[in-house]
């Protein structure tokens, strides 16, 4: 059914219009590509004023960007940004068949493990590409994104190697200034991101609302993370990724000069917002016991996290 | 050296007179013993008033107790009791050998893994018996503790079986009204108390603060309660005690009727007062890694609890 190719002038949709999606499909509608944001919260502003993508290395863009309030609006694409927020995947289901005539492309661009094969086994894996995006950036008000560093991006195939539409779709991104990178093994690289996310994400809520500094500098944590990591670099090996042992002593040194990170789960928890505890952790810990790895710390890790994550929005018995 | 023989009528010390030392001190005193409390804090009220037993099965006793300041005025004697923090254990090393005749008995009712080794180390194996309590008590004021239920005391020789001394110390806590039980092997009574505090002491600090219904309410939690037991319980078994896997459903079954109970561990934290982190966790886990058994989520706990202990004191960084 696939041809793995795009058109020349693909027709694109963005679902899931938050600071990720607009940054990305904002810089290609910046060069003059189609493309149609699905938004809600968004609308009125984006309608009236079009996108603002303010950077801290650039001025200050305005893009004429075309917002929508239904997929049915948008019609049949070539390609969709899938930056929905995890939790919310249950949605896909309906906004996504109106998106699709017979080669659609789906590109998620969202964390964790667990949403490729979503999407593969409702749309066909044939669709279904990834990428990881390495940005930090923040939807200020409505329509407006800023964007503080960084913002490679690498795309890979779901379960095969890259197709001309996944170099297609690379180079579009470079195009429009962005630094994106094709890779061989989508999921390995979704395991390396992992065996970052995995310790600090999660940390930082269960050491009771921590920045990253503080767990690098804690004997403590910074041997709990280092075992975190070892145990997802396990199971990773055991599907058959290939992640060395110094890859640890790598992701640990990488974090100091950070300084008093704060991850996007973090972020999410002390606004009372959903965590994605699924993808992050929930989904590696159910691989580790497909392939029979033991992995107690990410257990215990996820089972704190879908306490205190769920406990956030409840009333939390304490004697204050 | 050591008779395993108490004299007729013994002269005791106790030693840590917070509510557990000056419960069953107060008890034997009640009914004639030479009972010496040493005490810093409680002293003045303890030398004007004595002490006070107040129970909610009975009616409020005054005991004239004898407090001294250091152990140089209580001097040589039969038995120590020794209830102190084991946070402060350090302080037995100077608070001990005054007290010391050569076949002098020393009974520590302090929690957790360890104390037994600690006494036998510095003062000898022989001198060494432990005892386990179960009982609800609160010191409310100096010099006055309150007693909530059950006072159950279960006491053993350390590695080695009941002795004459261990059957004469249960008979006169019995005549003071006390329930007590001699057991065989008590280290394995150890390990079977902490099949119950590793995971509910730990996760009512561990999962933000929580009482233990709370616990048991949540699958999450209870999962995780139920997966630190089995841990727990293999670890035991490869130091040769023998629990069977029915326990987990033991422990977790008495809990609902506890409602809403706060592990000692967690009125401390809230109080921030030291948490007894490293008899309850840190050894048990350290005899993990010297059996070769993996206690992956006891080793994520005990991480988080040296945390979260430690973090209780300083600042802790948050928005907020």
């Amino acid at each position: 059914m696939n041809s793995y190719q795009l058109p020349e002038k693909p027709r694109i949709a963005v679902v899931g219009s938050g600071a990720v999606g607009c940054y990305y499909g904002g810089k290609l509608a910046a060069i003059g590509h189609d493309v149609r944001f699905l938004m809600r919260a968004d609308l009125p502003a984006v309608r009236e004023h079009g996108l603002t993508l303010w950077s801290s290395e650039s001025t200050e863009i305005h893009i004429p960007a075309q917002g929508f309030a239904t997929p049915e609006e948008i019609g049949p694409v070539d390609l969709v940004i899938i930056a929905l927020k995890t939790t919310s995947n249950a949605a896909l289901e309906t906004l996504i068949p109106p998106l699709l005539h017979e080669t659609t492309a789906l590109v998620t661009l969202q964390n964790g493990l667990g949403n490729e094969a979503f999407l593969a086994e409702r749309f066909g894996t044939e669709r279904v590409l990834g990428a990881l995006c390495f940005v930090c950036l923040n939807r200020v008000a409505p329509g407006r994104i800023e964007h503080y560093g960084h913002g490679t991006i690498s795309i890979g195939e779901y379960l095969r190697e890259p197709q001309p539409r996944t170099l297609a779709f690379a180079a579009m991104l470079r195009e429009a200034g962005v630094t994106a990178k094709v890779v061989e093994n989508l999921m390995t690289e979704r395991w390396c991101k992992l065996v970052w996310n995995i310790p600090f994400n999660g940390l930082s809520i269960a050491a009771g609302g921590v920045t990253t500094d503080r767990i690098v500098e804690d004997s403590h944590l910074d041997a709990l993370a280092r075992a975190l990591m070892r145990e997802t670099i396990a199971i990773a090996r055991a599907h058959g990724h290939t992640i060395p042992d110094s890859y640890v002593d790598f992701q640990m040194e990488r974090t100091p000069p950070m300084g008093p990170y704060k991850p996007s789960s973090l972020i999410d928890y002390w606004a009372g917002r959903p965590v994605e505890v699924e993808p992050i952790w929930g989904e590696p810990l159910r691989q580790a016991h497909a392939a029979g790895v033991e992995a107690g710390r990410l257990e215990a890790l996820y089972f704190l996290l879908k306490w205190l994550t769920a406990a956030k929005t409840d009333e939390v018995a304490s004697p204050r």
